[in-house]
This record gives C-alpha cells, structure tokens and sequence, in this order.
C-alpha cells in the first residue's frame, strides 16, 4: 500500500466487515502545501443502513459482552499499537499542511485520549457491564422498596462525523468513550483530510483488536445514512454551525429523538487581565499563548483564540509584542523543520479566510500581518494554501457586531480594548457561548470575578499565571479528563471530561423494586436484601466462595470510661469531650463524656476481624464514615458487617471487596455507618 | 375572585410582574364532566420577547444572589403555603374530569415533588451559588496546575410547556429544580386545563417568595416566544410526539443549540413473569396494578400502561381476573365519592380515543368493555366525556406493527401473550422507547434478565413482587428522586432523578489554573494552593475567622512494635499482619508486621488535636480513606491537615468544616489520605 506515493489512490470505506471502494472516481483531495492530489473519495453505492445494522447487530452484542475493564484493555493495547505506528501517521499528516508538532497534538493527543481513558476506565468503572449510579433511594420507611440508578450501553451505533482538522485525534476522542461504553461507532471524516483518518483505521482494523462491527469507517458522503437512525443511535458532530444546523434537525433525529452532540467553532476569548501589564510574567505569557494559538494548525483550531480583551492602557504596547512574536513565525512547507506554520487545509479555505476577514473590515483595521503579501522560506506560494498571521484591532467593540459573530477559521485574531473587568466579560459574553476562554491574571479577585462570569457561556475556562506558566496545557488543548464543548454557538455539546462522556452513550434507568430482586439486577448488596450468616466468617471466603449478602453479626462489648481515659492517653487525643465531663456536657452535641469516633471503628474492627491468614490480604480503605449517635461510656457496640460488593481485578490474584459496616449500640441506634475496603484473594487453599 | 363559579372567567397571564388579559375574549374551556364552559383563554397582544427579558434581566439575576440553601428555603416554603391552600385546588380540579386521589397525585404529589427538592436542596447542595462537581484533577507533576468542574446557572429562561393532565404537578416537578439552580422559569400550561395551574401560580405569586421575574405563566399560545430564546435559555416540553418533534427543529431552537428537554406519551409496558401464574402473590398484584393504571386519570397518562405482556398460558386467566377487577370500577361525576373514574378531559379526547382503538382493530380485538355503552353512575354520560376501560388482546404481537406504535390516551391497554422471557422483552423494545416498564416476577434471574434487557429502552423500570406490595409507588408515579424520561419514542428527555435535573438548567465548565486562583474561584483549598500557618492552631478558630488553607503540620510520632500490639490487645484485632512477622511477610501487600490502619488514624488524630475546648464541636466523619503506604514498627508518623471546606449552616449555629488531612512517614511517603469533617462554631468567646 503506497499511500502517500505515486498516483492518487482512491480511498476506501470499511463497512459491513470489508474494505469497500464508491462506485465512482471520486474528488480528488489536495496536497496543501504542493497542490498535487493525494487520494480520491467517494463513497457512492455504499448500502448504509447495513452499516448501521451491522454495527448493531454485531459491534454492539461483542462490545456488550466485555466488561469496562476488558473494553479498557482494548483500548489500551490499541493506543499502545498505534503508538507503534505513529511515524507511519506523522509522514502522511504534512499534506494536511500540519508541520510535525501540529500532528503531534493530532497524532500523539489524539492517542493518548485513548491511552487516557483506558487508564481512567480501569480506574474509575467496575469491572461489570452495568454501571450503577448514584445511593440506593430508600422508597419506604421498612426498606421493602427501593431504587437505584444504572446505565446499560445503548444499543444502536455512534455515528461520529468529525471536522477536517484533526482526523486522529476528532475520531480517537470520541470512540475512545463510545467503545469503553460498549457501543460500536461508524466515523466519517471530512473528506479534505479523510486519507490520514484511512490510514488510521486501516491500522486499528489491523490490529484485530476490535470486534468485528466495532468500527466501520465512511469517506465520503454519508447519503442517506441519517434517514435510519434510531432512538437508540447517537450522532455526534464537530465542524461548522451550518452544516450541524443541518444535521441536527434531519428528519429522522429530531423523530426518534436520537441523542445529537455538537461541537462547533465558536468566537473564544482571551482576556489580558487589568494586573497583567507590559513587564509582568503573565503579559509575556498572554502574548505567548496568543501567537501559539493563532499560528498552530494556522489557527484551523475550533478552540483558538479569536477575540483578544486587552485593557485600553496596553492595546499599543499588545499590538506591538504580538507583532514582535508572530514576524518570528517562519511559514512553509510543513515537512520543513524550520517552518513554524505550514499552509491552511486547502486554497478555497484561504480564500474563505480572506472573505471573513473581509468580513470585519468595516468593524476592525489590520495592525499586523498583510493579507495578499505571502512570504514563505519554503513551499511554492502559488500552489500552497499560505496565509501570513492578521492582527485586528477593533476600536469600539461594545458597538460591533460583525467581531463577535463572524468566525475566521485560519491564523486571524482581534484585539478588542475593554475598560473594566465587567466589560471585559460582557464582550466575551458577545459571542453567544464558546468552547472556551482564558484570562491572565495573578490576582485572585480578578479571576474569580471573570472566571465566573465567563462560565455560564463557556465549557472551559483557563486561567493563565507565572506559576503555571511552564505547565500550563494551554488555552486550545481539550484534555480527556475535562470537558470540551460550549453552549450556544458552540453547539451545545459535551465531550471528553473522563468518565461524563462514556455515560453520553449509555442509557440511565431509574430501577425500583424490593431489595432481594434490586441486588440481583445490579450485583451490589442493598439494605432490605437478605443477607447470610452460614457460620463461616465471611473473611474466610476467597473471592470463589464469596457471595454479596454474606454477612456477620458480631458479638458484643462495652465502652468502659477506662477505655476512653485509656484510648485519649494512649493516642494523645485527649479532647475535651472524651475527658471532662462538665465542658462535655457544654457541647452542642453531646450528653457528656463520650468515645472517640475512632475508638469506636477500632474496637468495631477488633469485633469483626477473623485473626489467622485467610483470604482477606487488607483493609485499604473506608469510604463514607458518618458518626450518628455519641457513645458513651457503658454503651454496648455490635457490628454487622455485610458483602455489599466484589470487584475482581482481571489481572491480579485478588479483587476489591466492599463490606457495609453498621455499629449500633445497646438501644439499637446507628452509632457509625460507613464501608470498609477490602482486598481478597481470589482463591485461598 | 369566583373562579369556579357563575360565568367563565377569561384567564390571565403574568408576564412582566403583571397579571394580564389577552386581547381577544378567548376560546372557552369546558368542564370535562357537565360540558359547562369553566373559563376562557387567550394570550394575544402579550409580548413574549419582553416576557423572556424579564426572566432574564430581573428573576435571574435575584435568583443567582441566593445560595442554594437560600433557595431550597424559598421552596420549602412554598410547598408549605400550597399545602395549607390545597382544598382550593382539589375544588377546582373536578372540573378537569379528576377524582380526588387523581388530584392527590397532581396537587399534593406536585407539592411533594417541591418540598422533596427543598430537602434534598438542603441535604445534597452546599450553602454556596457555585456548585464543584468531582474531584480536582491534577494536570501538572509539581501541581502548579489543576483542573476542576464548576456548574453555574444558566443566565436565560426555562420555558415548559406542559401536559394537560397535571396542571399542577406538571408545573412544579419542573420549576422546583429549575429554581434550586437559580434560573427563571417561563410556564405555559396546555390551554384545557390551564384555569387550575393559573389558579396555582396566582396562589405562588401572592405568598410573595418568590423573587420578582422568578415565575411567569402564560395561559394560551406561546406566541413568538420561542423565535426568541437564545443558547442560555431552556425548552422542556411534555407532550404529544408530533407537537414535540415541531418544537425541537423549531429554527431558533436549532440555531442556538437551546437545551431542549421533551417528555412524550409512549407505550410503557407491564410484564406478568412466568413464574407469577394464577395464584401466586405477583398475579394479584400485577392485575391490581394494570387496571389502576387503566382508570387512574381515566388512563390520562404518559406512563400508563399501554401494552400487557403475559405468558401465554396464563393470558386467559389474566382477561378474566382484569374484567372482574374492571367490572368494579365506579365512573361518573369525580366530585361524586363513590366514583373511582372520572370522565377523559373532553368530548373530543374521548373521540380521539375511540379513533385510535379504531386503529388498533385489524391487530387486536376487544376482551372487555364497551365502545359506545356508557354506563355512569352519576353525571350524564352525553355531556361528559364519559368512557368504560377497554381492555384489548393482541394474539400475534409479534406479526403487529400498530399496537407497538399508536398511543392511545385514555383507559385502553392491550395484552400481548408471549412465549419467552426474551421475547417479551423484545415486544416491550417494539415500543422504540419508553418511560417507564415493570415486570411482576419473585424471581431473581427472571428480575435480572428482564430488568437489564428492558433498561437501555426505558428511564424507569419497576419490578413488582410480593415484598414491595404494599410500599410500591407504582409503575405509573414518577418520583423525585429518580430520572423521569425516556429514550426514543418517550422525547430522550431526562427529568427529576433529584439533583440531576438542577445540574441540567446549569452550565457545567472545566477551569483551568494554578491551584492558587482555581481555589479562589471554587472557594474550596486543593493540593497546591498555598496554605497558611500563622501559629495559631486551626481548631481554634471559630467559623468567623477560619479560611481555607488554613493549615497546621503536627509533631511526629513514632510506632513502635509495643504500640502494634498494644493496639491490638486492646482493641481485639490482632489481625496476622499486625502480630506475626512470618505470615505478614506472606502477605502480598506487606514486608512485615505492619500497623493497623485504625491505629494510624488514632495516632493522626491525636497529632492534631487540640484538647480544650473550643470552636471545633465535635468529628461527625471521615470520607476517602485510604492506605497508602504499609506503616512498620519504627516509623514515623507526621500528619498535615488543611482547611478544605467551609459550609456554615444558615439556620444552625455552627457549619460543616472539611479537612484535607494527609499522613506522612519518615521518608515523605504518604501513608494515609483521607477527609476529616468536622462541626465548628460559627463563632467562639
């Protein structure tokens, strides 16, 4: 396979479990620094509603079967094979126009979101199929009813139809949640830069480390795909408001209520805060990160920064740092080391760059950077898409319209002057919600105040300073672990933010019923389920024997005040309330003299621990201690200790085991309540 | 004001801190029982875009100064006022055709439903207008940067439009949460019983709780409005699917990405497990349960039981045993006691019914009752829209296309016969999504297969046995603390689930930042912030003076081996690990005789301590412990403890103070890590 060699190769889906080519030619897709085609596309005669059947009817039943953990596993090996192959993706990404450290957020992001979630996945998710969320809501004062919330895969197919500007990374951020659901996903790459998407799926298809029907890929159109979704599909989309306008409102998505996600560009901010000036760290900085942002992927980025606030005072002394960095910006044929910033995707996207610009001329003066004069120091001018960096200066923001709704996807910024810190905001705010904003500011007032103003409208906001100046991921990174998306313009999507966009693909369902038939759906012990007493003490079972519901209810000691006089000297927690019965007495919340809380789990513990070697290793933890009623001395503590949870580790000799942990006293009363962690062999001779 | 009595009244709606007419007279709304007009409507000549800016510019702004406790009080007091009103409401509330226990679920359901939030506002919310959701993520070795998740209110309107069958419910149960997350609401009642929910709202506005713009009510068309919402504004709307489906594409919707939320009539399904025959406990119940959900509302639904799964072998037992209990229900006039069906809401819902039933024929045929023989015990059957329960049977479910796809919204269910536990699964999945299944079954495996086949189609799935037969809520009663919604056919919307519906009106944003001004912004101390130590010992601080990051590092202490087993004695665990150097040595976790996590915690405890009395009352917790690192005999133990937290109780004369509390050995390892929750005075002589 020659690629990226020779003619045109005319790119292939994967559908149904095969490699399929469109019944015609196909466009040809443009090298955007040489102008010479790289592949054709075309997607034509391909039967989608089998894919769509396909994914449901073979991807999800296989991805269903896996536990988190396995789907973790996957996705790990996969990151870890595609790592492998990074170079192969690296050398294919420069007729994006993507000079290597573009592509490294492209190509190396983008696979480490996936190495991302397999990590979180086996960190955060249980190693079951069912994920249960939220307390157990007791529906009845005699716990014969309650409720639980859990959510199960959906059971259609994710279909992922991404923007031209990181065809790694727009698919691998988004089946990296899908696949760890369990649901299977079909993606279509914009066609412009849909033979590096190709390539990479070609790999993953290779590794044979998916199910068969997990992934099927699209280049091209995807025709009448959308008229067969169900409730039980999803859509996802990234890339122009007009084209998700479109999408959004199909048919057959808003009959089915299919769930849609959106994420488009939108007008971010970066606000250089009233602290901030020339000859401060966080100045230097903002011009950094502005530069950065306007130059990397030349400024083809939904997150760049768009709409610069500056203080009056500053705009010159702005105007003049930022034209300093970006004359720097050496621009050309990406494959050129010392290129800084290479072409935009393709001419007609330089063309619709200059209209935009064009756009705000009425509203806005060029203070850097020349729209017709192009200076390259390598690559052909004539046949790349290059574009130098535009400066804008909008006077009199408050009154203009086109600066904050005209978007400029290539490396354009405004600077918008602002008097007040409100003001600064209410601009930002101007742009109807965005994907996210930034301030620079090492005052702490300042950040509250703009942070929160700013959040309601933004899905992300980032605060620039000098003690994150060398660590800080910057303004236009989405991370696995946070959220990425923005209402209003921005779509009104959410992505990413850890473990939030696995459960986008799964269905929360609300589950009521008696104890005993709740615990046998989500596998957890309830209070109200029945429980066992079988004469074995349950820390004597391996995870073999184990059962949830195994239960032991203690024997029983008294609380001397020797013990607490003794416990408070032999700890040296000698407070008040354990001592003196008078000042004791005085507290709010007790009747005298009581027992440390800590005297109470530690004599609870010597109560239910089972002394010889057995197949409980240790106690790691415990989760949720809530102290209910003061014990005093002469109090009778008992404990029961149920299995409320096992959770075996697919690769080690033993599993988490959760116990519920309730001490009562002589009357009955909760005295403390909380889970004890435990780690347990799997089998013990 | 004679509101259910003498001429029609026109209602009004109260839009910009007014109450106001429409221009036109209005058309009448007619007594579902007697036929009598009972009210005129109309909204013309309102503005709505003025309505929208008042939510905006005057309810939201007073709403965002509240904490969410200031919030829940609002709301508690509200429920409280509408409960001491309610025999107002029930008056009016024959009029809609309802009995009093259908107006029990509408009024004093809705009313719980609010004084439900207010409680679990207080209970699950923090005391702040800032809601921190998971954990802080740390983005940075040396934790110079950080990540956390905030929600803020939405700065726009929530508009419902509501059902016609709970004019009071249907309102409360969304502006409870809509209102605890600070934002405005906009209701607009469906037009046939909207005289009880003005009635309601006139009651809501003249206790004065609630903030001036908090609530606006329109009674008629909506008008424009819609044409008007931007991206910070919400939509929910329940309803029919076709009303739905046009306001979801409406444009403006579209283009700003408005949260749209729709609840819509589906076909919820009951399932007879095939354990539970004739006889058994479970058959009882489930007829019980089918035929309440047949005739409570008159079957005025949208989680009514539309489809009956029922082993075919038992299917004739099932006709007969539901014709017996139908036969017993009284119909006629619902101010009438002995009347336990009302009629629908109007002659032409009842003559919508009949057409759907119509439908239905060439797959089912009708088992019991009777189309067009009426047969009241008081009213007059031609006046009102008077209807028997129609019981149908569908003998090839399988083969049907009709009965899984039209709605019929009124006291008309259909029984399907099924031969597997799969298969009626797979029959209920034929509904494309639901609101809400059950299945009556003591089995756990049948529980279990059922539940988790039926889940990824429904938001709410009940099981039914013998245990909850009394405490059951029923298949029909959404609850407060569980998600309310569907997936597919059911409108994909999400409501109530406690907390979760107030996170659904608020904005959910990742900041970004050095942990010094990511705590300004959250108020909450995280690891990296400074801290601050200024030899005065934190417990002595009274809420008054203590702030976060107020931090003490305590003396150190050594344990000993004598400690170990001191411990041990004492409190009765001698687990092996603690006493026996060999078997620890075993152990996978340990190299050697380790202490007791309980002995390290006490020891902690007795670090920092303060003993005399002071502003810190009492430890009612721990949250999060874990182990870290095993502590042997001869180590050091140290322990830092940071002010985390602070959340004073507005109507308490103390708060909840969380401390970050961390313990290290000789070498910086951390051995433990856990919260500390504490109760401390607000302020202390």
């Amino acid at each position: 396979m020659g690629i990226a060699s020779g003619n045109p190769r005319q790119l292939e889906s994967f559908v149904c479990g095969e490699w399929v080519r469109g019944a015609r030619e196909g466009l040809p897709l443009h090298d955007a620094t040489t102008g010479e085609p790289v592949a054709l596309i075309d997607s034509s005669g391909i039967d989608f509603a089998a894919a769509l059947n396909y994914g449901r009817s073979r991807g999800g039943p296989a991805l269903r079967a896996m536990t988190f953990h396995e789907r973790a596993g996957m996705l790990r090996a996969l990151g870890q094979a595609l790592m492998e192959l990074k170079e192969e993706f690296y050398a294919l990404s420069y007729a994006t126009g993507a000079t290597r450290s573009d592509s490294w957020i492209d190509i190396e992001g983008g696979i480490g979101t996936l190495l991302s979630y397999a990590s979180k996945g086996r960190r955060e998710l249980p190693d079951t199929r069912v994920l249960i969320e939220g307390d157990v809501e007791s529906l009845s004062r005699d716990n014969s009813f309650s409720g639980q919330h859990i959510l199960t895969p959906l059971q259609g197919v994710a279909v992922h139809i991404n923007a031209f500007n990181f065809p790694c990374w727009g698919m691998l951020e988004k089946i990296a949640p899908t696949l760890l659901a369990g649901m299977p996903a079909i993606v279509k790459p914009a066609s412009q830069t849909a033979y590096l998407t190709e390539l990479m799926v070609r790999r993953i298809i290779e590794t044979g480390l998916l199910p068969d029907g997990a992934l099927q890929l699209i280049c091209g159109s995807v025709g009448d795909l959308l008229d067969h979704v169900t409730g039980q599909d999803a859509v996802t989309f990234t890339g122009s408001a007009s084209t998700g306008r479109r999408l959004r409102s199909h048919p057959a998505v808003i009959a089915n209520s299919v769930r849609f996600t959106m994420e488009a560009d939108s007008l971010n901010s970066c606000i250089l805060g009233q602290d901030a000036g020339p000859g401060t760290e966080e100045f230097d900085l903002f011009i950094k990160e502005v530069a950065r942002e306007m130059t990397v992927k030349a400024g083809q980025k939904c997150t760049a920064i768009r709409r610069v606030m500056v203080p009056r005072a500053h705009c010159d002394a702005v105007v003049s740092a930022l034209g300093k960095r970006l004359t720097t910006v050496s621009i050309g044929n990406p494959a050129d080391e010392a290129v800084r910033m290479g072409p935009l995707a393709s001419l007609e996207q330089r063309e619709e760059v200059r209209a935009r610009i064009h756009d705000l001329s009425p509203e806005t003066r060029i203070v850097f950077g020349d729209l017709d004069r192009i200076e390259v120091i390598s690559g052909d001018s004539e046949k790349g898409a290059f574009l130098n960096p535009v400066l804008l200066l909008c006077e009199s923001p408050d009154n203009a319209r086109a600066v904050h709704d005209v978007e400029i996807f290539g490396p354009v910024s405004t600077i918008l002057p602002y008097d007040s810190p409100a003001e600064a905001v209410d601009l930002a705010l101007r742009g109807k919600g965005s994907l996210v904003a930034s301030v620079f500011t090492n005052d702490p007032v300042i950040a509250e105040e703009t942070v929160l103003g700013l959040a309601p409208f933004h899905g992300r906001v980032l605060i620039g300073n000098r003690t994150s100046g060398k660590t800080s991921t910057g303004h236009g990174s989405p991370l696995p672990v946070l959220v990425h998306g923005g209402p209003g313009r921005a779509g009104g999507g959410e992505e990413l933010g850890g473990m939030r966009s696995v459960k986008h693909y799964m269905q929360r369902s609300a589950v009521q019923g008696a104890p005993r038939l709740l615990s046998a759906v989500t596998g957890r012990w309830i209070e109200g389920a029945p429980a066992r007493s079988d004469g074995v003490h349950p820390f004597r079972k391996s995870l073999a024997e184990l059962r949830i519901g195994d239960q032991i209810v203690t024997g029983k000691r008294t609380v001397t005040l020797e013990d607490i006089e003794h416990f408070a000297h032999f700890t040296g927690d000698t407070f008040y309330a354990h001592m003196d019965e008078e000042a004791a007495r005085a507290n709010p919340f007790f009747d005298g003299r009581v027992a440390h809380g800590y005297l109470i789990v530690s004599f609870a513990a010597g109560l239910f621990v089972d002394p010889a070697p057995g197949p409980v290793l240790a106690n790691y933890g415990v989760d949720n201690l809530r102290f209910l009623t003061p014990v005093n001395p002469g109090d009778v503590l008992q404990v029961r200790l149920t299995c409320k949870d096992i959770n075996p580790r697919g690769s080690a000799e033993h599993g988490e085991v959760r116990w519920d942990c309730r001490v009562t006293n002589q009357h009955e009363a909760m005295v403390a309540q909380y889970d004890v962690l435990t780690m347990v062999a799997k089998s013990w001779p």
